[in-house]
């Protein structure tokens, strides 16, 4: 086989939804025709992460979030100052191709992110029903205090917030992924789907955990554990490196995690 | 001097500032002829909040934020279920007002909220600039290490999270109150402002917290505490409680200060 070029390579992972007309996932940067010498993929293109795939000779970079800390590029371009500058001249001598692989992965159909976090928790078995934006389990009855000790070790990050009981008694769970904590998906999950915990990465505070703050106070069922918007994003972007390995075996493929934003203190 | 009611004393607050076309800041349950018996101040006016204002026979509840886990209230009464319809019910057997001073106090010059913040860490002499969303300080150096715990005591809170190393020294602060902490305006005042440590609510997590880990990777002085949204708020309502005990000396006066939402794990 002629080795992929970057073209190639995004013409293959759009193929399962087919080319959105409205979409933040284009080539941010490098040249769509350059032949794939190694690809990296990963939750953020931090400048870390460029400069490890340089080192690592991978001139495509597959990442989930933006390159400029926005959603929109325009608008972090205009406001990130040096750091866009000294970011955005590397990019440019290093030649590395960027990809964005964000709003295609949540098209596929289970959403490969939301899939890949329920495969690195191994629930897959305990899915009772896949919506777009969430998925909802019938785990085995555990604790709060187990699951949330379960969730940190299969994930292997070093902290999280959550709300409830630790002694509280739990089986009903949604999942969801990324900034998909807001009250209109979950807390309509919460009360529509008689869901007892909440796991998602990021969302709103004034929201669904002061509807579960609330619930409690009603005595009711009900508990919340927020992993972090990277944490809850970043095993679907692992399980993409697994898939192109196997898609493309003669290229050298990396998953490159970053470690947590936040120190807890 | 008579009992006020509800509406002279929301009166009063909106004086400064003159009535807002277009506001979320309206009287959400209650009677606004009613003669007011007690006031209690709130960041969030909780399930056990508006219990407790009518144990203390407070017949007046000033929350920053909504009742029903929504900036809007329609969305939240709609999506809210039994959890809604049993706060609901109390409000109405209860008969408490609740009066929302959310966008008023932000339009305070300077920004209420905001100041009283920067009063409750002593802070007020330290400021440089009032902006609309934001306070610029200059602090006497410090390490961030040392902020933190700073923070942490004087604001009575058991946790933070944090970016940057710890040995760090900074001495030029951007305070940002709730929901402020995106990169419109936090990383443009790091860029236009040369801020070291921007202190905040909350915000998104792949703009502000991405442009300082970027930042810190280029070798650059950055450094980023997150409050909590009620953590940075909650002194204002405080403040408020203060100013109105002295403005109504008549009348029992009460700030109900919440636990933190989210245990750290």
């Amino acid at each position: 086989m002629a080795q992929p070029t970057v073209q190639t390579i995004i013409d293959a992972l759009i193929a399962p939804v087919g080319p959105l007309e409205q979409t933040v996932d284009t080539l941010k940067s490098g040249d769509p025709s350059m032949p794939v010498t190694g690809i990296v993929t990963t939750f953020m293109p931090t400048q870390r992460v460029l400069e490890e795939a340089r080192d690592r000779k991978a001139n495509l970079v597959i990442a989930h979030e933006g390159l400029f800390f926005a959603h929109h590029d325009e608008a972090g371009e205009a406001r990130g100052g040096e750091v866009y500058r000294v970011k955005k001249q590397f990019l440019e001598e290093s030649g590395i191709a960027v990809f964005r692989f964000h709003d295609y992965p949540h098209r596929y159909k289970p959403d490969a992110i939301t899939e890949g976090l329920i495969r690195e928790l191994e629930w897959g078995a305990y899915v009772c029903k896949h919506e777009p934006a969430a998925s909802l389990l019938e785990l085995p009855r555990a604790t709060l205090r187990e699951i949330v000790r379960y969730v940190k070790k299969k994930l292997d990050i070093p902290h999280v917030r959550y709300m409830g009981d630790p002694d509280m008694l739990l089986t009903r769970v949604g999942v969801l992924v990324g900034y998909r904590g807001g009250a209109a998906t979950a807390v309509t999950l919460f009360e529509q789907e008689q869901v007892e915990l909440m796991i998602y990465g990021e969302g709103p505070e004034w929201e669904t955990p002061e509807y579960v703050r609330d619930a409690l106070q009603q005595g009711r069922r009900r508990a919340l554990i927020v992993l972090g918007h990277a944490e809850s994003e970043e095993p679907g972007m692992k399980a993409l490196a697994q898939n192109l390995a196997e898609q493309y075996p003669g290229l050298p493929v990396h998953h490159i995690r970053q470690q947590s934003l936040f120190h807890f203190d």
